[in-house]
């Protein structure tokens, strides 16, 4: 581990994949500050999950921002965020190449945005994201040349960048790696996946319903590490 | 006018800028829905100016963004969100061209964000913002390549975009006017002033304070303009 200690901003999700981009940061020498949102997710579930998660790794400071949209219609359009079904498959060999109804408009771009106002706020330039090119290709937000566009944009957007005084990196350990790997990665790191959840449609114990891409994905990364996925299942 | 009528997001924060931008996207041939947001601002007065504005002008669609931070520490740093005083000059000559103090941390990447979002979920492109690079110049995100860069960025983000069906255009049709022309192309194009207000430290009756950076700039426009400013200073 280096020895430096710099801020840096990570987007917590509560999910697998974040957890294990803030025990990479730590291992990089970066001081974490947690950023999550509750934006009309259907479950309140991994929000709870982003809390136990910050507060496992020792994140001193976690920002919950909270989302609204009021007046003449919402914006509406994904299944995570209004009452469309969310596709069931029966493995992970199932699941479509195409964009999946699940995809937010432009999430990563609102996701980014608030975490580059947190990042100038506390006086750093560097942002960790967990963004996945392999197992998400579907989603447009989440490739490289979106972030490469996203970090050239920043660069011009804050008085600390246009100033000189700090330039923008967005980091993506996990963009080219497959879930199995990430989670070997965490293993290694001492995530405590128990912690966490990825499920889109979990029950109201909090189980997952082992049957969403997300749920798939993930037990597929598990048993391809030979490892056992230490949540509950449905 | 044209007799296309295309959908179109237009930011609109109840000052003079959007208010002429509304006006001027309708005179386009757009219909356009508005957004707006409640982030803390310490006067909810240019909100309710926003939706006077938009009813005034025919809006179909307004939208409101509620944006609220818990937990461990807010952003903070900016006279806009904070308890930090409003800076107030003699005239508009005494402003300063440093960044001022009222700048708020990416605040026009985060509505931009929401506007693209906005924009996707009702089948448009077309997004249209206030910014202005001479009078503000001192906004890093009100410059011409910031817009580019973060148009760039937005045609690399959206499932629409990608799948070719809607690129994305940032209209910022006052980034190269003075005050004076703005309030020029809106009094032609018939927009009722009355409804706006700009200043950053209004008193709790909602007059302006005519002394701020925003107060100064927008009664210099309209001196040159040879008319009177038509809201109330205190």
């Amino acid at each position: 581990m280096k020895q430096v200690t710099r801020q840096a901003v990570v987007l917590l999700s509560g999910g697998l994949d974040s957890a294990t981009v803030l025990a990479i940061a730590r291992s990089e020498g970066f001081a974490p500050s947690a950023l999550s949102f509750r934006y009309g997710q259907r479950h309140a579930i991994e929000l709870a999950a982003a809390e136990r998660v910050a507060k496992s790794q020792g994140v001193s400071r976690h920002v919950m921002v909270d989302i609204n949209l009021s007046a003449t219609g919402g914006f509406g359009g994904s299944a995570l965020t209004s009452d469309l079904a969310v596709p069931k498959h029966a493995s992970a060999d199932d699941i479509g190449s195409d964009i999946p109804i699940t995809y937010v408009p432009a999430r990563n771009t609102i996701f980014l945005s608030f975490a580059l106002a947190f990042a100038e706020t506390i006086g750093t330039g560097d942002i960790f994201i967990g963004v996945n090119a392999l197992d998400y290709s579907g989603y447009p937000d989440c490739r490289p040349e979106y972030i490469a566009a996203w970090q050239a944009m920043a660069n011009l957007a804050t008085k600390a960048a246009v100033q000189g005084r700090q330039s923008v990196t967005v980091h993506t350990p996990l963009i080219q790696l497959t879930k199995a790997q990430i989670i070997r990665r965490g293993l290694d790191l001492g995530v405590d996946y128990s912690l966490t959840s990825s499920c889109y449609d979990p029950d109201p114990s909090g189980a997952a319903c082992g049957r969403c891409d997300s749920c798939l994905l993930r037990l597929k990364g598990f048993a391809e590490c030979g490892v056992k996925d230490p949540i509950a299942y449905a």
